[in-house]
């Protein structure tokens, strides 16, 4: 930890880092826009940080005229409504605590204009959701060097974006939708932390994508506006989803949550089919790695690979360590790789695996080649936000 | 009309034509699998015969010793429950007319096993379902030949294949629901006639498909089993959509029509992405021909082009007089068909059309080449199921 010392300092400058996290309960559709209340709850899985962060830098200084943004080293536009609220929230706990004489650190800064700093090691082509990862730092840095309470931070990263929320929390977490006019309840919580299923893997298939998709914040209100099956998703299905996926989670019950996660990722593409014009993130290739761990769990007669996919149409797998390397290689032989290119597996190393012929021929596939780029290999644990070291 | 004789002949025999229906608001669902009722009532538009057609020949003969059919050239199992179903329920009427008198014509030939012999004028690989104007043909050439009423071959024709009741009436069809148990009640009846709305136009866009999909009789068994979205849609949107559809249809309101036409083709899709596992019938080329609708129609401000597409990844495209040669250039500008192959146009005439340098730059699309393998242009009138002339 590296706090501020005082504001004699002509500079304090503070380093965190958040991690990406991958919904298996999606969260499609806000009931209010400005405070990105959600329509429903969600759940996810927070990543570890090693293979997926973000990283960001504020520093404040008295000397600075302005408050300035920096993403992955190009400067942004500062006025974005979602910053703005997360910087305004921020400094308003952070007052109100001076105020009330319960701030430990000096808070005087809070005064101060910032400069912020924010880059993932993950590329932006890996069309990884990065909002999450970066409000989440963003608020979590900001807190740090402003010394605002944690459990105040979930309400302020929900108002940059709606599941930064989610990525305060290692393990497994969810997004409790809230009853409250003013978003005070519409929190995220820890349900298991990320010991608790140490086995679990995940694997984000970055696919080649030809075109550029709907954005999700513009996706997800024509969803609100002219899906008719939405209303029923949100009202009906995913309210007892939620508790099944809690319990299946509790029990580690792969099968279950592999079945319940294909589900819901389905359910959310299908609504976005039934946007009005429609929203398409799935192309070919996503089809055929759903028809892929379709066939390789039917092989087996269980589930022992999940599919899950946001607005895009890279696959994030969710495995067992015990399947991982038969899987990676399942995926290697039906999506041979070019054969110069960069490697195919990064971040955690995978096993090398045989086939059996049986397992190739059963699963009837033609290859399709180049299909998928790379695989970004990694598990849950180690997941919440925290401050580097420096 | 060619009726028999009398069973004094060796052989009497019977050819008949009927034509394809494509749905607007969407058959997807069957609450009995036996007899064929469907979930939700479901509207169609049933093209012309010069196109699209499937011709029936049934011959009977006291010298035959079984019954025996051939699709296309091929002899296929007569035992298939479907054309049982048929057979049985048309024989069945034939011989209760006997027995009270009713009928006008010799139909001692019920008692003599039959040869049907159906062709398509269209080719399979089209990927048209040739199941309803299959079934509804089969069953009027049956019904002519045994002197069957007309107002009966509804429900015969729905054992056969649900939609191919759609197809025993020309222009705008519904096929109602129904609340009896023993489907008596679950009928086409004709909404307007082929006459009413002479300038809609209907383009069959044939997309190169490279895989086969799952087929609609077990696809929408799977939907009803796993797709939590599916009862939502056929209990409350279905029957607003089934009043909404008939009312733009009396008022020719083609933008509503089209509107509405698109909404129902997209939330069929959507329940089958629903479905666990889920099915796809859409692929890559199906979502570049749905985003050149909406962006032809955006240019221009209003729907002036409709599509819809069945279990499969052809377009259906309803469009009116007007518009036709334009939009049909606009395919051809973003699907350049191969140069040396079949003609790229089949069926009515379409008029060249010049396309303007903004209309092209503001669709803003990449061309895809041989997307689309040929199009099919017809028409609504002179629909119904006849007798051929011999």
């Amino acid at each position: 930890m590296n706090m501020p010392e005082n504001d004699k300092q002509s500079l304090s400058m503070v380093t965190c880092t958040a991690p990406v996290n991958i919904a298996v309960i999606k969260y499609w559709g806000k009931r209010d826009e400005d405070l990105i209340l959600p329509i429903n709850s969600s759940l996810s899985v927070t990543l570890h940080q090693d293979q997926l962060k973000t990283t960001t830098t504020v520093a404040c200084s008295r000397n600075f005229q302005q408050d300035r943004i920096w993403l992955n080293g190009k400067e942004e536009d500062i006025s974005n409504p979602r910053l703005q609220s997360c910087l305004q929230e921020i400094r308003r706990f952070s007052r109100k605590r001076r105020n009330t004489g319960d701030s430990t650190s000096d808070v005087s800064g809070v005064s101060h204009k910032v400069h912020i700093c924010s880059v993932n090691n993950f590329p932006t082509a890996a069309g990884l959701a990065s909002s999450a990862s970066g409000y989440a730092c963003l608020v979590y840095t900001l807190s740090q060097l402003f010394g605002v309470e944690s459990e105040q931070l979930s309400a302020v990263a929900r108002q940059g974006s709606g599941s930064a929320c989610r990525s305060l929390y290692g393990g497994f977490v969810q997004w409790k939708l809230g009853e409250q006019l003013d978003g005070k309840d519409s929190l995220a919580e820890q349900v298991e932390s990320e010991s608790y299923w140490p086995e679990l893997r995940v694997l984000t298939l970055v696919v080649s994508a030809e075109q550029k998709s709907v954005g999700s914040t513009s996706g997800m209100h024509a969803s609100v506006e002219t899906s008719q099956l939405l209303k029923y998703r949100a009202d009906v299905v995913v309210p007892s989803r939620m508790e099944e996926m809690i319990r299946v989670i509790r029990e580690r019950d792969f099968p279950a949550f592999g079945e319940l996660t294909m589900k819901d990722s389905n359910q959310f593409h299908a609504i976005c089919l039934d946007t009005y014009p429609p929203i398409f993130y799935l192309n070919n290739t996503s089809h055929r790695i759903i028809s892929l761990v379709h066939r390789y769990n039917q092989y087996y007669g269980e589930t022992r690979v999940a599919y899950t996919f946001d607005a895009g149409p890279n696959a994030v797998i969710y495995t067992l360590q015990d399947h991982l390397s038969e899987f990676v290689q399942v995926v290697r032989h039906f999506f041979p790789p070019e054969v110069s290119g960069e490697e195919f597996v990064k971040g955690l190393p995978v096993c090398s695996a045989d086939l059996s012929e049986e397992l190739k021929r059963d699963i009837n596939m033609e290859p399709t080649p180049k299909g998928i780029r790379y695989i970004i290999s990694t598990k849950v644990i180690r997941g919440q936000c925290h401050t580097e070291a420096v």
